[in-house]
């Protein structure tokens, strides 16, 4: 077996620069991104990218652990790795194997909101491969014998990455004390004594709910006409039968926190204590206006890199840190989170670390932004975004993942105009609104 | 409307002093408890009570808030509301004026692992009961004239005991921070944005799935005898066609904690603060051997009144706490919880209660228990169990609560011999085992 697999924690900031315009009024344009769908429902995106005869080709379901149902943790994780088991057509390895002969890449993910395939492969070779990715679609085989090492081989990736890490065992406790409700609580690859319990029949109830054309997007970027792309995606995904509708996601909404939280691993294999804070947040898909393209903006201010208010503040001038930054994911599909990690000089505990992360943000909150520091932070941002374009695979990846939550290309394509015009009140209001709410504190320790 | 609700945040302790004959060897044994099953499946349970001419019907059913489907948590407890709204036969109203025109008393409650219903009236109405009962298990109509004021009353019921209460507030964030993957993470009443969306149709599905009589369990205490009994249900509840089969119960199991957490609400209401900690612990279902048993005395010698290790330690020698207690509910159908809380003595802050209650925990599993305190500690628990028996209502609950969490008759009346098994060792290694496990701690604190 030639391929990969990775666990995503969390989606990737779902941002292109397509239209650079107002970067200096240069007048240079995104790429002129195709969309339609075919009549069974597939969803189709091309991304033309000429510089070199290469095409990456993915597939997105719009389903992630976030919709794996009562008691089946993890089935979406799993079902990812049971895709490379083979069709009747084309038996177990095949696929793989092909691909690698053909001098090309795959790998599969699966995240909270959505799980994708793809291929980077020269460009002759996209019939083929949606040739073969259409195939499992629908022509899954599985059987004990393919099912019951694969669930072996999910336990031990679960083991090595999280049971035996206390940072990651931090994570999942973190996650699931800020979410309670809501399923973003769930580890993505699932609880152990559920995984254990995870058979065929799960497997194939749940492949046969989530794998069909109308819960699919198919992304295609590279060197290939937008025509062409439709006419191979007709041959091939356009013979899969419709199902009629796509299948519905049930989600629990997280309440809001009435009480602040913390969550503590004290770990003998713990070499370099630190501390999280998370507050849930507005999605993109989730805010009442644009208070998403604040909370990227407020990431980067509040700690994005050196330059950052956190890291100033708590490492350089004060230097009771020696690292600090913030994050915050608006491509999800349900309320989002964000984040604030520092790690203490040596010292210094991380009760008096947190009280100093507190009053850097109670300052941010009481004196909001100055004009400067926002165009700072949204030239870098903006910067970050439209590197990101340069590879074609996270190209893809940001359409795909986009549209897998519920966004259009439309949405993309006016992430960055979307981003310039928050103001530093917004961003204040942001963190005022936002960060004042309780939050869940993660703090790992030596033993 | 004469009837009343009540929301029961935990079951009662299951216990029944069925056999009281190694007390003092007196021989005194236990009601002469009689069970049947009815064609239909309804499970009957009789307890002669022949001391006034008074019984107790009530109708248990094996659904309650850890049952709830997802997205529609409160929906238990909003059917438990609506099923007092009439049928076609009694229009609303006409069971609560009749059973209240009898003398008779009657009342309702939603668990996380039941739902029950019953009326306490003089003997020879018992049949005029279960006619009236037994109608509303299949006849239930709702209009939404009916279901949406009463989703008021609901939300009013919550805003009431919960939102306008920080100790709930607290409690809430406690339970949801305890349980992130089962059910009892969430409130038996429902969180305030699923209440809003019940309707009636969500209401009449859980009806049509839960309310048969597979799912029932008739429980009578009283004065009549179990050929009168069974009698009557047959002309009654005999007539409600089978379903064929009970309704799955499917509840996600809680892994095990691997991280410490705590829980923190400071309001400006909050005029005592005070600590919890709550640990994950075995329930009489989900217990590998007799652990449930020996938490009950665990419970009882670390927090039982003011003889309890908790309150002698902290109150009565070192001062710094007003009181201290445990508690622990083994009749659950998931793992149940051992709790803990103390009451800060004035100038005592909750970081230093909570050091000391650590201290008298692990002093406890350091050194164990005595033969006399577990002596007392038996005698006392064994003494509350048998007072309880004095109460008609408090026994059919005994039972009913014990049976819908799938215990048996014969389970109940050996509750006191397995309390009385229990020796000092397993009093000690329960400690040890679920006491040195990750709690959940809260604090309710003044702003």
């Amino acid at each position: 077996m030639m391929h990969s697999h990775s666990v995503s924690s969390c989606s990737l900031p779902g941002a292109a620069a397509a239209d650079g315009r107002s970067e200096g009024g240069s007048g240079r344009r995104g790429p002129d991104v195709h969309t339609t769908t075919l009549d069974n429902g597939l969803d189709i995106v091309v991304i033309p990218d000429r510089r070199v005869p290469v095409v990456t080709h993915m597939v997105w379901y719009r389903n992630g652990s976030g919709d794996d149902p009562l008691r089946k943790s993890g089935i979406a994780h799993f079902l990812e790795h049971l895709m490379f088991k083979g069709t009747e057509k084309h038996p177990a390895g095949t696929f793989s194997h092909l691909v690698a002969s053909l001098g090309g890449q795959e790998n599969a993910f699966t995240s909270y909101d959505y799980t994708a395939y793809y291929q980077r492969i020269a460009r002759e070779h996209l019939g083929t491969m949606m040739a073969f990715e259409a195939d499992r679609m629908t022509g899954l085989v599985l059987d004990d014998s393919a099912v019951d090492p694969e669930r072996l081989v999910v336990l031990e990736e679960r083991r090595m990455r999280t049971d035996t890490d206390p940072a990651a065992q931090l994570s999942e406790a973190l996650a699931a004390a800020l979410y309670t409700h809501n399923p973003y609580g769930t580890p993505i690859i699932g609880w152990q004594h559920e995984i254990e319990t995870l058979d065929r029949h799960d497997a194939l109830a749940y492949y046969g709910r989530f794998y069909t054309p109308e819960n699919a997007i198919l992304v295609v970027a590279g060197d290939v006409g937008a025509d062409e792309v439709v006419a191979l995606a007709q041959e091939t995904y356009g013979r899969i039968p419709a199902r009629g509708e796509r299948p519905r996601r049930e989600r629990a909404r997280e309440p809001l926190p009435v009480a602040s939280k913390r969550v503590s691993i004290a770990d003998a294999r713990v070499e370099q204590p630190y501390l999280q804070r998370a507050w849930l947040a507005p999605s993109v898909r989730t805010q009442a206006g644009a208070e998403a393209y604040a909370l990227e903006l407020l990431a980067e201010i509040l700690g994005g890199g050196q330059t950052s208010l956190l890291y100033r503040h708590l490492v350089l001038d004060q230097g009771v840190a020696v690292n600090a930054g913030a994050s915050y994911h608006a491509t999800m599909l349900d309320d989002s989170r964000f984040d604030v990690y520092a790690v203490p000089a040596p010292g210094v505990t991380l009760e008096a670390l947190d009280a100093a992360v507190g009053q850097v943000i109670a300052h941010l909150v009481d004196n909001g932004v100055s004009a400067p520091e926002l165009a700072r932070a949204r030239t870098r941002f903006i910067a970050e975004m439209i590197y990101a374009q340069d590879s074609q695979v996270h190209m893809a990846h940001i359409y795909g993942s986009a549209l897998a939550i519920g966004e259009t290309v439309a949405d993309v394509q006016q992430w960055t105009a979307r981003i310039e015009a928050v103001d530093a009140e917004a961003v204040r209001e942001a963190a005022r609104r936002f960060l004042s709410r309780p939050h869940t504190a993660g703090f790992l320790l030596p033993a």
